[in-house]
């Protein structure tokens, strides 16, 4: 998914002002500096980006906005949407790595920044558990919001990997890696009620015979 | 777990402060205000708080303090110890349940102090997964992660819907829905393969003695 122009003129900007930052510091960086470095006016600065923070996390604003796109466009089931909606966003901070791997050194350095960057990471989640919410209405609330959550958590974790250059994970791994996330009733543990599915855990080593039988006669007095 | 006198006396400032944003609007309640309700000095107000948002959160940081204690002092199984100190939050909110209704009340209206609930709310998660990265240092980073974000909300799904007053929910409840989490490798889905677990996931109304056939069958030929 190629970002348009209007996109990509914005993360040209975004590009100089990150590269400014890690070399001069964020607070001593100027918005004109920045406007200088992209070869634009400080006007078009501002009918770009709202302020110099807004620069910092401007390409999740374009990320959140395509994300959104997707989910409205999905078929079919709703959780593996979210899933490609996921691993989308992913690919695309891989294509645009040393962007996000900047961005990491300039936040881990701004509390203000890190704050901000906490609040944007928020916000995939609640647009995921939104859209979950609209299409899956006979589903468990708390579900929904714990199906979002580790899944947003996977996403950052092996994101924020890549940025500090400690993994080379691909979007496959994160697909793997999403893939154990439970979804829904379907995988509660034994003993917790549930109107469709029953699950049972034991172990591997019990013998088969055993676990046949204690299985029946717990089924036959539930 | 009763919060000692110092805490007592924070908590009744907060309880003022709250109700005067809840009447009057957050921005247009002054610090003279609160301190005047308070029934102390504009200077003891400023020992206790660093500025009028401070107050919004003063809660957290105690709940933050005792939960990092109860997690330095546990014994036992890491994830038990997790498990507890957030049922051991839910219960201090529960007894603060006024306060945190109100809070709820005052924080949706102003987009800052939203954000700083956020972020709040994500030292929680940061304080979890640093405490199981302590205890389990065989376990997956990743699994840790995936723990501590569908822990952490399902605390505040259960707690917002308390103090929005959807629900009545009890400790016992959060426990309940807490068991659910999977902890690391322990509980992959069906079909994933696990040194010690075998989980079966099967409609609940296939008959018990075909449920214990399919079972036997599926074990022996694993």
């Amino acid at each position: 998914m190629a970002p348009d122009d209007a996109t990509a003129r914005r993360l040209t900007v975004v590009d100089h002002a990150l590269r400014l930052f890690a070399e001069k510091g964020y607070e001593a960086t100027t918005v004109d500096e920045i406007a200088e470095a992209a070869g634009i006016s400080r006007r078009t600065f501002f009918r770009q980006f709202r302020s110099k923070e807004d620069v910092v996390f401007a390409d999740h604003e374009s990320q959140l906005a395509q994300a959104r796109a997707y989910l409205d466009a999905a078929q079919g089931d709703p959780w593996d949407a979210v899933l490609e909606a996921v691993v989308a966003v992913f690919e695309r901070f891989t294509q645009w790595r040393e962007l996000a791997a900047r961005r990491y050194q300039v936040v881990r350095q701004v509390p203000t920044l890190r704050e901000r960057e906490i609040v944007t990471v928020f916000r995939y989640e609640r647009l995921f558990t939104d859209y979950l919410r609209t299409r899956l209405r006979g589903e468990s609330d708390l579900a929904l919001v714990q199906f979002t959550a580790a899944v947003t958590a996977t996403h950052n974790y092996l994101l924020r990997r890549m940025v500090r250059g400690e993994s080379d994970a691909s979007p496959a791994d994160l697909r793997a890696a999403l893939a154990t996330v439970p979804r829904g009733d379907a995988e509660r543990p034994a003993g917790v009620p549930s109107d469709q599915l029953v699950v049972a855990v034991f172990p591997r080593d019990m013998p088969s015979r055993q676990v046949a039988d204690l299985l029946q006669r717990r089924l036959d007095t539930l």
